[in-house]
This record gives structure tokens, sequence and C-alpha cells, in this order.
């Protein structure tokens, strides 16, 4: 079954939900169930002592949770976070990129879970690791313009 | 034991630590293991829709609890959190700031845990709810300026 | 509205449903949207060291939001566990049994929240917090026997 | 660097230190910062509907969580469980053992962060993931016998 998006065509809908966020975040891989998601690190998203702030990367973990699920099933409006937990486990760097790595393990007909490891761009070993759980609307499906 | 922070020291060391948020919160109450927060909500923290993003939710509930474990040990550097954990329970209001009530369950030598509530001002229901750890830094005690 | 159980009847639909805990827990307080319970601590529930086990806490949480989500709705089948999480604060005491206090946050369509303190009988610092969210099931009500 | 346990010595230092889970579980593979444990489902962890209970899986998380945090460091006295959040995403089959594959993310000084998925054996897709905070005593090897 095709994906019902391009990494393109999922950014542009997400840009255009989310104006907030235009510029924030690209898509750097998209297969089915799988996601990576790079974090523009900008001033605003620091902290003191040259690191990025946690709810930069809690906003990082949203995001790439929330462009797994529609990756999966289409626009819908309304899904929603219910449930965030989250491990912050490194400083990350303050010059680099931030680069989610998220895995869908559950779409059920109410519920979708997904895992999120968080690298400092170019790190092995992630700097937090997030999971998150979405609510999903009644079958509503909104057509993609 | 006399805290260490009136709400005033207190806002005024985190804003100088901080300066990125400045203006962004505000201390409601202040009494030895609870505080309340206020997020003054902007245009930057809304959503489409009519409602306080999940970032700024978070935010809240991270600055609470920073507040929180200062008010209890005084200014220490490097206190990092660790580990988050919340549930998004209803829509805030875009029209009302968010009251944060945040209580201090733990403070041991190495990690403090808190749990907070969220509120749309006014409302009786929780809009979402979160337990933070901190991990405390080896004793290192800093002068306030 | 009256709840729909009284301690008794509650702790008796609980035991019938689940007879492998028969015995394990009781009632100490019902009331709207507040439920305390008992862990009767023995030999298996404990750890070397002197102390009660992860899973036995686990455990209690875990009956306790489901008889609060009980006491709200009445008996429904399937209602499940989708989401927990725990902070373990302090070591249990292996002489005392575990009394745990748990609100109901949130009492959706879909889905119920609930926030658990978990104290050690007669002492006055939590030995370990729990939220967790339970999916209830479409509304396909069971008479109570 | 060679790990301070094989499968074998790794079992059997767990069942001496917890003589109360002695024929419960099992270790599947073990390598650096990976593990895989089986929990030998029996009566008393099903419950109606024919499924494992939450607090079985949370056991088995548990122990899957320390037997990786002690390959890593070889033993220790009293590495604690200090958080955990879970997501029960499908039943588990009642019928079948249940296997954890249980990842190290963080072996830090003070704390490390495991990662679980738990699958029903011989099924694709996760019935649980988990995820795990253990705190590290203080610099105090004990000598394994």
């Amino acid at each position: 079954m095709p994906l019902p998006y391009t990494a393109e065509t999922l950014m542009g809908y997400l840009e255009n939900v989310f104006p907030q966020i235009r510029g924030e975040f690209a898509i750097e891989a998209l297969q089915e169930g799988h996601i990576e998601v790079r974090l523009k690190v900008q001033e605003r998203h620091l902290r003191p002592g040259g690191t990025v702030s946690g709810p930069a990367m809690f906003a990082l973990a949203d995001v790439s949770v929330y462009m797994s699920v529609l990756a999966a099933i289409g626009p819908k409006e309304l899904a929603v976070t219910t449930n965030a937990s989250l491990d912050f486990m490194r400083k990350p760097d303050a010059g680099r990129d931030l680069i989610a790595h998220c895995k869908l393990l559950k779409l059920g007909r109410l519920l979708a879970v997904c895992d999120v490891l968080i690298y400092s761009e170019g790190k092995a070993d992630p700097v937090a690791r997030a999971s998150m759980t979405y609510a999903l609307p009644p079958d509503k499906t909104i057509k993609t313009q």
C-alpha cells in the first residue's frame, strides 16, 4: 500500500495546519512505520550552558509522532497527544541540529503509540527518548488539498 | 526554616538564568513544598482550533518543577530534568492563562520528584497533569547575586 | 447522583471478576472521584532488604485505578490499562501494609485518567506515585449481579 | 571488554538475590547493551479473558532492565527502579510466553535508562513497551560468588 504522503506533501500539510512552526522542522526520511525529523536548532531553542531546551525536544518528539501518525492514516482532523513520557539522558550540543527517529509501534482504531529517540546530529548516543500516545478521531477523513 | 526565596527573588533568579523566558511566567503562590505558576498565554503558545500547544504546557510544567526545587534547596547550578510524564486531558482555552499547581513529593540527595496539575484559569477541571524528576547536582551551592 | 457501588459491592465485584487477587486488597474509603485501597502485604510481595516489590506496587496502583473507574461508571467489561507511569521515591516498610490514595482526574468517553499516591501505612511521605490511563469500552454496560 | 556475566551466571545471581522469582524467568540472549528475557507464563500470571496481567508484564520489564544493568556493571547492591513508564498496546496471548527485548540506552554514573519491547512469543507486533530508570548505588561493587 503506498503511503498517503511523500516527505514533501507531509511537510507541506503540517506547515499549512501549524503555520507557527514553519521553517523549524524538516523530514529526513519517511518509510512505512518510520520517520526521521530534524529540528533546525536556533537561538530560541537554546538554554544557558550551550544546550537545547526541554520544551524544544518535547516539540520535536511531538511533531515527529504527529507526522508518523499522519503518514500512516492520511490527514485526520484533531488527532491529539494524550500522553507523553520522556527521558532526558545526555546534554544536546547547542551547535548541532537534533534528529528524531520515530517508530510507530501501534496504530489502533482509537490510539496510536510511537517511540522516539533523539540524537544530536552526528552523535551515536541518543540525548533523549520519548513515547507518545495520540488519540485518533472517529472516522472523519479530510481531503488533502 | 525560612524558604531561601520569596516569589520575587525566585522569579528574578529564574529570569536572570534563563533570559529567553523573561515575561512569560509569574509566580502566583509560594509555600513550602507547593508553588503555583502562571503561563501568560500569548500568540506563540497557541495552536489552530484555539488551544494552547503541548510544548507550552511542557514548558510551564518544567519551569514550575524547577522553581519548586529551587524554592526548597536554594540556587543550584545544573539541576536538570531527567524524566517527565504528562497526560493531556482537556483542551485548554486559548483565551485564558494557564496556572500550574506544583507539589514537591520528594527531595532526596540526588533526585527530586514533583507532581503538577495545570488548569485553564478559572476552570475547575485540570487540562493536564505532569510528573517530573530532576537530578540534583553534587553539593555545589551558588551564591545568589 | 449516588455511586453505583458501596465499598462492599465494589470489592465483591472485583474479587468475582479477578479471583486471583482475592484477599489481597481492601477498600479503605470510597467517595466520588476518590478511593483508598489497602494492599495486605504478604511474604510474596516482599523483596530482600525488607521492602515491597515494584510489581506489588504496580498491582496496587492498577487495582486502585480500576476500582476508581468502576466506581464512577458502574461495571463495564474490558476496561483496560493503556498507559502507566510510576515514580518510586522511598523504600516501603516490609512490615506495613501499603495504602493507595487514588484520584480520578478525567472521565471521558474513551479514556479515564487517575493519579495515585502510595503510602506505607502510618507514614507521612509517599513511597510511590503513579498515573494511569484506562481505555473505556464502547457503551456496553453489564448488569451487576 | 568482556561482559561480567554469561547468561547462566547472571540468571544464577538474580535467583540467588531474589529467590521469590526462581523459575519464572529465563535469559534468551545476552549481548553488550541488549538482553532478551522470557517470562514463563503460568496460571498466576493470567487474567480472565485469557491474557497476561499488567503486574506480570511490569515484573518482566523490571527484571529485564535490572539484568541489563547488572550485565553492564557487574553485581551492585541496591540498584533500584526510580521511574517506569509503560504502554500496553495489545492483549497478550494467554497460551504463550512473553519475551522482552531490552536495550540499554544510557549508563551514567548515577542513572541507567533502558527501553523494553515485550512480545507474545512468535508474534511480530509488541504487546507492550516500557522505559525504566534505575538509580545506581555509589561505587560499592560486590564480589560475585
